[in-house]
Order: structure tokens, then sequence, then C-alpha cells
């Protein structure tokens, strides 16, 4: 139904950006090459009929969802795996590029269970196979002859490793391992694609020999029968029900009763199980930090563009929306000219860019040490594995919360599913969960700076992420000098973590003093320390934008500079203004330079505001990618929204059964 | 499968509980009596076994979860009616206190598309039809001989009533009024029931009469027939699809297509059409706000009790759950004894009992002003409007808010639909959008504060609940002295709402002098004016949450004197803490001060620990009403859990037939 004809208010808006957009998405990509690349693929995936749904999956019983998407995930992955490997591009290891980057939920908003086989079952192998397992399994998995997944969360346990149940004991006579789910907490449960879908699995649990426990290694386990897709006697498993988001991942639980596997199942490229039931220690493991880094690398960059998606779909909703006055005897205008709406919208824009910055910026610093990680030098690792973490928790807090924020600005519209806001928050919020808890996460950035504070104490040098410390040690609280300068507000907010982490450490002495161990004393502090944890996060992603965004304009055209350098002053202001009350506790900044504040932060949302829809213009993602009635780029919102509502399937007919079944006779009944 | 035993951790914790629970909930249900009747219509709904789904909803299709609600819907209407009846209790007029408050989504979670009826239906016609009106429908629907709804909000335009488009207009020569839908966007959208159930509706339209537009006016509408349900020719009419939540609501659209009624069919018990076409206005306009301040009475309390129900659930959860170990030589704690998480959760229990009583003030204080306006005293209607407005934008936004804090605090779990938190959720966050979006409501409130202000400047006295500006204005900014006791804290609060306000005022005043319209400066000055309504509506919730509980503490036992005191303070440290930059601003708290604070918050919330369960214990739901696997009163999470995955229907087979259809040529594919 939509007429194809733009807007008149968009196509107004197009015309006042003052910047090159193009210019703005081959640096937003990462250059041109990369920029055909992806909308070669864009193209390819638009253009198969059979990759999109005529009727919203919505619509659809859980059990016809899972049904169409392993139809739709079979058709997609066969049909792409063919285009690349006919381009010679191909690549079975890492299909991050395709599936996590470019596609996201455009194709399968409920989320595609093979994604397992990619994320997670692969890379365990890769990862924990020795050369003669990876022989043996990997090249199947590659070749897709087997469907796996990856099983370390349990019912009782998630976050906390060490505490999981599922016990792997090894039988000497047999030179067998017997996998054992002892209680109902033990029940594996939450990985993708194990209810149904997967037939075998990377499994972690805790290793018994000789009566001796070893802690928590991987084992390679079939849990279905490859012909008839039957669970293994003594395999448990099934999938644990509906969720807010993720509908199609086919999470699912398994529990073992003795289940026997052999001992060359154990993964053995670090710790080995010898046929003596001896066990061989694995030489180091601080290889696992740089997977750590890279897994939270690409989370925070995947939050900040489906918080773009967001972003996107909203200011475009806001400038066709008409709602309200300003001037009485004028028409109403276009919501997106209320100063309260820039407020809600252009901060999730310009945050979407700085979270994707942090990422970037932080895999380059993690880059640039793996040259000296080559020579053996490891000691930036705990530093970087500390950054990550903060980054994690924030950049998945945030981009939840803005998306909700944008939903909450399209106002009713956005509660509809055809707005496709719950799509984006649902796999947002859900990151605030997985790969470490935020609160968690948060506690193991803090306690890697409470470590760095009490070195610094001693004069000792500290690495250059937490090198800011060192000039907040040990002097009397001398407040740092204020100016509304970008680089004096990010060192402002250093000194804020400077000083908050000075006062935890504060109290976390006085506590010990007081007599309680120094872990009861770290949770009694757990309030100021989760803070400068975040703080120390967010000072971190502002000196990045910043950073990242001075490195683009020394090339960029003056337009996209002026541009570059507003969106980021928008983050900076922003986040100033929000934590004012700590820059009023730790700077010399006075309630005049709080107003002062105010009004830039108020001037740039205005000088912004004409760019607005080119940003997220810039941004460039299809219509099909950002699913949205309310955010195509054509603006037909009203069209849309009513196509969409015409493929229910109630109203495939003008009275529903209900009407002679109960509705009728409960009118007839009071007659 | 839960064995019905009470979980070990809740009954230690139970066990310490300090005051008689059932104490508080006669404070909490309003006396013996309420919580009698309460506790008897609970058991009676809990004891229907066809009230109840044997397989969740969540797991059917679209249609099936419509045809199944409607269903379930006339079958506890029928039954609940006559029971009632036979008590002599049934209200058609009123079903608030059973459907609203009692039953919540205990019954339904997807929502009940005959609330419409009660809410929203019936009282249009008591407000708007005059007697042989009232006598021709109002009857009826209270018979349920007719279904109905009331149709306002457009495609186009909700908050903004004004700019409505769907036309009434007069003509003169049949006596009729023509209803028509100029444009797509004046198609009515977002009505309950109005979809595929209700064959009435109150209309909401422009006037028309003799070339004139008079307005928007509400008129009866007959939609389908009585005996077919088929629409009546000239109406187009069906559901805007799938939403968030609310999904058995049977959302609609309704557009007209020059669809005559009777000129009688306006309804006319105010404003009046006569004959040849002449329009009488309305009497007075005052009497409406009664009924806003009255809606949004209801929407905070409604707020109250669902944030409540969601920190019941977590609270629970969290005593049960163990993870993670404080000290390394002990076992795994609750994990409700770290900090953090007694910081997420605690302040959900206290907000949702503060918006609990500031909705009861705000009522009393209504209700004791009706007196006033019995004898035609008017004047202090604006004032509890505009009270009324900023407490329901803070009370939507805190609970939703404060649900997802309450959901993310039980990790993975909280993702899974049977943890239940969606639902209220849902229902909680479209209360920002509905009845006034939230943004647009705290502009009301401000609006009035401004005007509030400039008297004051001119020396008038002001209403009660703004009083207190009038010791700001005129002076110089002379700091308000500190002190961390609750009345001081609670002034602390007002004196901010002062400043802020000034300093509003005064970049109004600026913006004016620069030559902007009184309204663009407004518009400029959007973000101050928003956080000042905000901050008032926040001092509000917080002294009338403290007169109210000083006021049951004169009458309390000392047990639950205590524990009330300690709720109280723990809400009022809480909102200082996360507004000490303001208080920073205009207050003489110093930073050494701020800190204090923060320990004297952690240690309230050591305080409370001991008898969280025992407070979310005495909030009193069934566990039918919180409807979560994680929240019910014995315990047994990991069970429920367990026993709610295995109602999936995918998990009624081994083996879903997408493996021979897809999987299984998939993995040959390659060999």
């Amino acid at each position: 139904m939509p007429s194809g004809v733009v807007n008149k208010d968009l196509q107004h808006e197009r015309s006042k950006c003052t910047f090159n957009l193009e210019e703005f998405t081959v640096w937003w990509v990462g250059g041109k090459e990369k920029l055909a690349e992806k909308r070669a693929m864009e193209t390819f995936f638009r253009d198969q009929p059979e990759f999109h749904d005529t009727v919203p999956l919505a619509y659809a019983s859980h059990k016809e969802k899972y049904e169409e998407i392993i139809r739709k995930a079979t058709v997609i992955f066969t049909k792409t795996r063919k285009l690349l490997q006919e381009q010679g591009r191909y690549d079975a290891r890492n299909y991050f590029e395709t599936w996590d980057f470019l596609l996201g939920t455009g194709l399968i908003k409920e989320g595609n269970p093979f994604r397992l086989q990619f994320d997670m079952f692969i890379p365990a192998l890769v990862g924990h196979a020795n050369a003669e397992q990876q022989a043996k399994w990997l090249e199947r998995a590659l070749n897709w002859q087997i469907l796996g997944t990856y099983a370390q969360t349990e019912l009782g346990h998630g976050t906390f490793l060490r505490g999981l149940e599922t016990r792997a004991t090894f039988d000497e006579r047999t030179d067998e391992l017997v996998l054992h789910s002892p209680t109902l907490t033990a029940y594996k449960w939450w990985p993708g694609a194990l209810g149904h879908t997967a037939n075998y699995a990377v499994v972690m649990a805790q290793l018994y020999s000789k009566g001796k426990c070893f802690g928590v290694h991987p084992f390679m386990v079939q849990l279905r029968d490859e012909d008839s897709h039957l669970p293994l006697p003594g395999i448990d498993i099934g999938e644990i029900g509906d969720k807010i988001g993720y509908k199609g991942v086919n999470n699912g639980y398994l529990g073992f009763d003795n289940f026997r596997i052999p001992r060359t199942n154990m993964l053995m490229k670090n710790a080995q199980l010898l046929r003596d039931g001896t066990y061989v220690k694995p030489a180091t493991s601080v290889l696992t930090y740089g997977t750590m880094v890279f897994v939270r690398v690409i989370i925070c960059k995947g939050m900040a563009y489906e918080l773009s998606k967001a972003a996107t779909i909203a200011v475009r909703y806001s400038c066709v929306r008409r709602q309200s006055l300003i001037n009485s005897n004028q028409p109403e205008v276009q919501v997106m000219d209320h100063l309260t709406q820039q407020d809600k919208l252009l901060p999730q824009v310009t945050k979407a860019i700085a979270l994707k910055l942090a990422a970037d910026y932080l895999w380059q610093l993690y880059q640039d040490t793996t040259s000296e990680m080559d020579s053996g030098k490891l000691d930036r690792l705990p530093e970087l594995h500390a950054i990550s973490c903060c980054l994690k928790a924030i950049s998945t807090a945030d981009a939840a919360r803005g998306m909700e924020v944008c939903r909450l600005a399209c106002g009713g519209h956005g509660y509809l599913s055809s707005a496709n806001f719950m799509t984006f928050y649902s796999v947002a919020t859900a990151a605030s969960t997985y790969e470490g808890e935020n609160t968690v996460m948060l506690l193991q950035t803090a306690r890697f700076l409470v470590k760095s504070w009490n070195q610094a104490l001693k004069g000792r040098k500290l690495p250059s992420t937490v090198s800011y410390l060192s000039d907040y040690c040990g002097k009397t609280s001398k407040r740092m000098p204020w100016s509304d300068s970008l680089p004096v507000i990010i060192s402002a907010f250093q000194a804020v973590v400077a000083n908050k982490l000075r006062l935890a450490n504060e109290h976390i002495e006085r506590r010990k003093t007081a007599g309680y161990t120094p872990e009861e004393a770290t949770n009694m502090t757990g309030l100021e320390l989760t803070t400068v944890a975040e703080l120390h996060g967010r000072a971190f992603v502002l000196h990045s934008a910043y950073e990242m965004i001075e490195q683009a304009c020394q090339t960029a055209s003056v337009q996209l500079a002026a541009v570059l350098r507003q969106l980021c002053a928008l983050t900076v202001y922003g986040e100033a203004l929000q934590f004012a009350g700590d820059l009023l506790r730790f700077t010399a900044i006075s309630e005049s330079d709080v107003v002062k504040l105010q009004l830039k932060y108020e001037a740039i949302l205005a000088a912004l505001r004409p760019n607005a829809i080119g940003v997220v213009d810039a941004f460039d993602y299809p219509d099909y990618v950002l699913g949205s009635a309310l955010g195509a780029y054509d603006g037909n919102v009203y069209e849309r929204l009513f196509e969409e509502a015409m493929k229910s399937p109630l109203n495939q007919e003008p009275v529903n059964r209900t009407f002679e079944l109960y509705l009728k006779p409960l009118m007839r009944s009071m007659l």
C-alpha cells in the first residue's frame, strides 16, 4: 500500500543536510571497500523472496515459529554459503560479519539457532580440542555434518562458573567419563539450539578423577542419534520455554543420567586426562583473557549497532509525525521540533556512535599489545580485561535503556510490534545478563581499580588506561579546575573516578579495621565500587570517542568534521550534565557553570537538529534490516502501519467465531 | 512437580521477621473488612479451574490467544457477576476493585477486552449522555446487552486532542450527523475491544454544523449488527495487530465512510446540538478535571501494585537463589546478601509503597475539596490537576524502570516468560503513553508551576501543594541549611524545585526579550521545565509517603512502626542520593554530607534486609496473581521453572518434524 513517494517532511529534512552522507557512511563502515561489500550482500539478502516473511511470525504459535525459523535458517544458510563459496569468501570459522553485524535481526527477528554453530560450537572446538580431536570433530562441524552448541550455564548457576554442578567422573576401569547431573539445579539450562536442533554439544562439567575434583573442563558430547535425532539413552533434553525475545533460538535444557563418553572426548588442547587418571594442568590460562576481551568488544559493537537502528527509526518517525503546536497560529510541528524530543533522541544517536568508537578503540589497543604478548609480555592483559568488563556492562545497559527511550518517544505506535523496537530491546537486554552479569562485570573492573589504586599509593607505575589515577592519590583532595572544553570534561570524569575510588578504598580499609574480612568489607562497599567502575568505563568511552573523532577529522571534509565534533560534544556534555552531582563533588565546577553547560548542551541539540535525518540515513540501514513501519526510508509511516495491521489473521474475516460461541450468548443472557 | 514443602531459606527468612505481617497487610489493604473481602474473592477466583490455563497462552497463535481470552473472559465475567449478585455486591458501574486491583493480570495475562465496558464505555455514557440517552443505552450497557468501547485516539493524533480529524457533520435536511474519516490518519486507532469484540462505541469527533467547527464531542455509534456482528455499511473496522503486551485486548481501528447517525446520537449531557443546527455550549468544563484527577490517581495506584508484584517476585527469588561467595571459606550466599542486590530491590519495594501512599494522599486531598466544590469553590482544581499530571508521569516511568531492575536482578531466569515480569512491564510501560503522554503531562504541571511562580512574585498567596514556592521567590538564592532528617530532606527537594523554577522562568523571560514568542521561549526551555515538574512530583511523593506513614505509626505497633519508618527513610535517602547533584547546587549539603547520607542509606538497607521477605509476603499476593515460577510463596523456584518448561508444545515430542524436513538434508548435503 505505501505509495513509494517519499514523505514531504523527510524530503525537506534531507535537503537541509550540510554534509556528504556517503563520506560519513564510509567512515562509519570502515572504508569504501567494506561499504561496497556490505551493500552487495544487503542487496543479495533483500532480493531473495524466500528469506522474508509474508505474515509476521508474531502471529504464529510457538511451535510454528520454531518450525518456520528452521526452514528459513536452512534456506538462508544454504544459499548464502553457496554465494560466498562462489566468491571464495566463505569462512565457516567466523561468520560474524554476515550474521551478526550485517543482517542482525533483519531476516529472522526471533533469532537464528544456527548462530550457535558459528559463535560457540566451532570456537569451542578450535579453542579446546587438540589436533586429533579437531580432525575428528572440527571438520565435521565446519562441513555442517553435525550441529552443535555449547552447554555451560545450569539451572542453578550462571555467572559464577565455579559453582557448576554437572560432573564428569573418570571410570578408570572402562576408560570412560561418566557425565551426571546430581540435582535438578545441575541441569544445563539456556544454551541456544540445545532444545531440538543440535545433536552435539561441548559440555562444561566438573572433572573428577581418583576421587579428586579438578574444576570445570569442556567435553564433547553426542546428544542425539545422527539418523533419528532421538535423544541418546541417559540424555534428558528439551527446550526451556517461552522467553521475552530470541523466541526462535530454541534454548534448551539437558540432564545426564550417568551418561558415558570415552575419556578422549574430554577436549585436551589445554588440560589433559591420561589413561591412568592422572590430570595434567594446562600450561597457561592467560590466553582465555584474549577471547573474553574479543567477545566483549563484539558485544559492545553489536549494542552500538542495535541502538543506532532504534535511533534511526525514532528520528525518522519524529520527523514525519506532527503533533501539538508551538505557536498557536501555526500548524502542528514535527515532533522532532520539540526540544524535549531532541533531548530524548539525539543523545541515543551519539551514544551509539560513541559505543562503537569505544569498541574500535579498545580492539585497537588490544591488537597493539598482541605483538608484546607474542614476545611473552602479558602484563597489559588484566588492564584490557578490566576495561572490557565495564564496557560490556555500560554498552548493554545504555543500549537497552536508550532503545526504550526511542520507543517511548514514538508514543503509542512504538508499542506496536510493527514498530519493531521490542526486537532490538529483547536482544540488548539479554546481553545485560549473558557473558557475565553486568553487576558482576563492574565488580571485576572495580577489583582491578582498587588494586591499581593501592599500587599507585605505593608509588608504582600504572598501565595506560588507569594511569590517571596516579595524579590523585596521596594528594589532598584539591579540586580539578573546570572548563567546558571536551578534554577538560573528560579529565574531570577521571578526577571523579579517582576521588570516588579513594573514598571506596578508605571505606574498605575502615571496615577491615572494624573486624570484617576483606571480602565482607568489599561486599559492604559494593555500591561505591560498582559506581566507580561504571564511571571509569564512561570516562573511557568519552575519551575514545573523542580521540577517534579527532583522528577522523584530520582527513574528513570540513563539513563532516563539523558534524562529527558536534556529535562528540553532545555525548560529552550530556554525560557531564547527567553526572553533574559528581562533578560538583570533586571538581571546581560551580552552579553557574552547570547552568552554562546546560545551555551549551541545548545549543548543540539545536545545531544538530537539521542534520538529524542525515546522520541516521548515513548509518545506511536497508528497510528490511530495520524492519519497522515507523522507520522506513520513505517515511510512509501511516500506510505501513495499516499495511502491517492488515496482515493479522484476525483481520482476514469480518466476524470471529467467538461472536456466535460466546459474545452473543452473553449479550442475550440478560434479556 | 513442586514438592509443596517451603524452601528452607525462605522458612529461615520468615522466622527472622520482626513485625506482625497481618498488621502490615491490614494497613496496606485499608482495613480488616477489606482484607477479608479481598481474600474471599481471591479464593473464589483461585478455586475455579476454568479460570486458569493449563498451557500458557504464550504458546498459542495470535488468533488462538484472542479466541481463548474471549472464552475465558466470558466465563469469568458470568460467574463473578452471579456470585456478586448473590452477595448483593455487583456494581456494573464500577468494577475497578475486582478487575483492576484485585485480579490484575492474574487470570488473563494478556489483558481483558471486557474491561473497556467498565472502564471506558459505561463511564463515557454516564459522563456525557443525558437522561433520555442513558435510559436508551446505559441500561443496555449495564445489562451487557451491548458491548462497547471508547474511540478517541486516531492513527495521526493521540495526546493532542484538538488535532483529531474524524468529523461529525450535521445534515440539517435529514436531522443526521455524518461521521467521516477524511484521511488515513483520521482512522481511530488503539481503542481496546474495538477490533472484533465491541458492537458499539462512544466516538470522539469534530462537530461541524452550519459550516462551523465546534470542536471535539462524543457520539454514540453502532458499529456492528447486533445479530450477525457484521460491520455496518460505511464502517471499516479491524484490529491493529500484534503489540508488546495487552495481546488479548483486541485494540482496533475504525474508519467512517460518510456513516450516518441520528443527531440525537450526539451525547448531550453537556453540549447540545439543536434540531436547527444551533450549537449550545456546555455550562461548565470544570467537571472534567475531576475525572482526570480520578483516572490518574487510579493509574498511580495501579502502578504501585504492579511494581510491588515485581518486587515480591524478585525478593523471593533472591532469597532462594544462591550464587557467588562472599567469604571464600563459606558456602555460596543468597544473592539477597549482596549489597548490590539489596540496592536494586529494596528501593523498588519502598517505591511501590510510596507511590500507593501518594495516590491515597492525593485522593484524600481531592475529596477534602469536593465539599468546597459543591459550594462552588473550584479554585483548587487546577492545583490538584497539576499534581495528578506529574504523579501519573512519575509513577508510570518509575514503575516500569523498577520492574526492569527487578527482572534483571533475577539474571537469565528473569528473561523467561514463566518469570512473568514482562506481563507487568508491558502494562506499566503502556501507561507511560496512554491517558496523556508523560512528557506532555510534565509540561502541563510545569505550566501550572510557572504560573504559580509568577503569582508568588506578585505576592499572591499560593495553594497548598505549591505554597512552598513563596519561600524562595524574590529572595537572593540563600542556600537551605542541611540536615539528614526526613522532613528537612523533603524540604530540600522543594528548595531545588523553587530554584530550578526560578532559573527556568528567567530563561523563558530572557528568550522572550530576545524576540521569541512566549510559546517558542517555553519550548526552548522544555528540558528545564520537565525536570522541575518531575522534581515537584517527587517532592510530593516523598511528602505524602512521610505524612501517611507518620499517621499510620500513631496507631501501629512499635514493631510495625519501626519497619514502616525504615521503608520511608530508604525512599527518602535513595531519592536524595539520586538527586545529590541538585541538592549540591541549591542547598547547603556538603561533599561530606553526601558521603554520610550514602552510609546511612546503606545502613537502612542492612536494617531492612531481615524483613525483606516479611514485607513482600505482607503485600499478600496469591501465587496465581503473581503468576511467576520465580516468585511463588513456597520458593520452589527450580521445580516450577522446569514444570513450566515442560508445558511447551515443542517438548511434547522428542523429535520435531523439522529434523527430517530440513536439518537432516542440510547435514547430508556436504557429505
